[in-house]
């Protein structure tokens, strides 16, 4: 048995929930069922007034949700209800793995220089050996999403000189890619904040929650290719596998409250 | 061709950066070069007169340290350099995909109701439909670093009365969860908080950021079972594919500074 029952979990820390994490949850719910994406909510004033709390506790609580993704502030508008998160399939079908015939991808340098030591260790490369690299920005719906930085050994890509102009090297660079027989990809997903550069792609400030996606191609039994991508947090949820299936992530926040009721 | 050349990007936001996010820049090189691991940072006053800021904004380029997972705060002790983040695999072998012969799921409850809405259409069952409800916990190295409620409707486990008790229902939905012959599955991976009790599970406050996992699997041409899984953001880095072969994360950060610069 891998399994062991316990009761009622570890010992619950019984430190008082601060104000604005009750009234986030209280607007949460409101969220849900009194308004659609895209409205405005009510003013600071008429808001602090209608759920009792002061307008610091407010701001906090809508700084959270706009931290969520749940509430989108336009100066002159006000505050907008979001809209549900983009799904953004990660990994693609062969054909459109590295870019070709899609429009969401654009190119935005290229380069041949060492690789952070990490990558370079991981690509199995000498740690001041140039490496090609791509920077892309990915697009959906009108709106730059995420970036992505590829780095490419001159193992996998010999052909490419190291003199080529930007975008001549981005396009053979991926073109070689693109041709590439994969032995097998693999990713890893976490939390990350923008850092300047990438929050400058992204027109947001540095410093925005972004979900950091690392992948590794490799083909003829070694490490052909290593992708930094980030994603906005705010607006995309990642999808894995077969696309359309997963959709019932929204309600995420409401699912424990509601079992826990019931069962 | 499916992409342009964007010479610089987009327009950048010319914002300045504020105070604490400097901060944080440069002791993010400190933690990468002079500490490691375990190690315990000098005080506040120490650290604010080191780098010349006052005290409120050393606390504020903390505080994001801890939130990014990097640092972490333990009363008596002070503020540590924080461990690596542990690779969790989500996608598992056949073998291991419901927790059979690992002792790295501890079952919490389980339970017979109503599932949230959406899950109920994306389960394809009625919205007042009771469902097989199982809630685990992940363990990594003696922590908690998950949360997870499984949605098992009728249909998959007919066999499981609804009566039953907590331990026996779960281990027995668990067991018919196991034998299933899955045609496939699809996973999105987002952003999240921890709600009340999933915080309380994960022994932290509730608010703190959570990668949420929610996964459809399919049998018999319909979805037999949706999961919805929540991990720590500060400690876990969520690995799909080969395991052990993305172990290149951590270099995220200094990445796009260090190609622009020798690009």
């Amino acid at each position: 048995m891998g399994t062991t029952l316990v009761a009622n979990g570890p010992a619950a820390d019984t430190a008082p929930e601060p104000k604005y994490w009750q009234l986030r949850t209280v607007l949460v719910r409101a969220l849900d069922t009194e308004f659609h994406a895209g409205e405005v909510l009510p003013n600071e004033r008429d808001l602090s007034a209608r759920f009792g709390v002061a307008r610091a506790t407010l701001r906090q609580a809508l700084d959270q949700l706009e931290l969520e993704g749940r509430l989108v502030r336009r100066r002159g508008i006000g505050t907008l209800v979001a809209a549900p998160r983009m799904g953004v399939p990660v990994v693609e079908s062969t054909d459109h793995r590295f870019g070709t015939g899609r429009d969401s991808w654009r190119i935005v340098e290229a380069g041949f220089a060492p690789a952070p030591a990490a990558v370079a260790a991981a690509l199995g490369v000498e740690a001041d050996a140039p490496v090609h690299t791509v920077r892309r920005l990915r697009m959906m719906q009108g709106q730059a999403i995420g970036t992505e930085i590829l780095y490419v050994p001159e193992a996998t890509a010999p052909h490419v000189p190291g003199f080529l102009a930007d975008s001549s090297r981005a396009r053979s660079v991926l073109r070689t890619l693109q041709r590439l027989e994969l032995d097998g990809e693999s990713r890893a997903v976490e939390l990350g904040v923008a850092e300047e550069e990438q929050a400058r792609l992204l027109e947001r400030p540095p410093g925005i929650p972004v979900l950091v996606v690392t992948a590794r191609y490799r083909a003829e039994g070694r490490v052909a290719a290593v992708g930094v991508s980030t994603y906005r947090a705010d607006t995309c949820r990642l999808t894995f596998g077969e696309s359309g299936l997963v959709e019932v992530a929204p309600v995420v926040a409401a699912a424990p409250a509601e079992v826990r009721a019931a069962s």
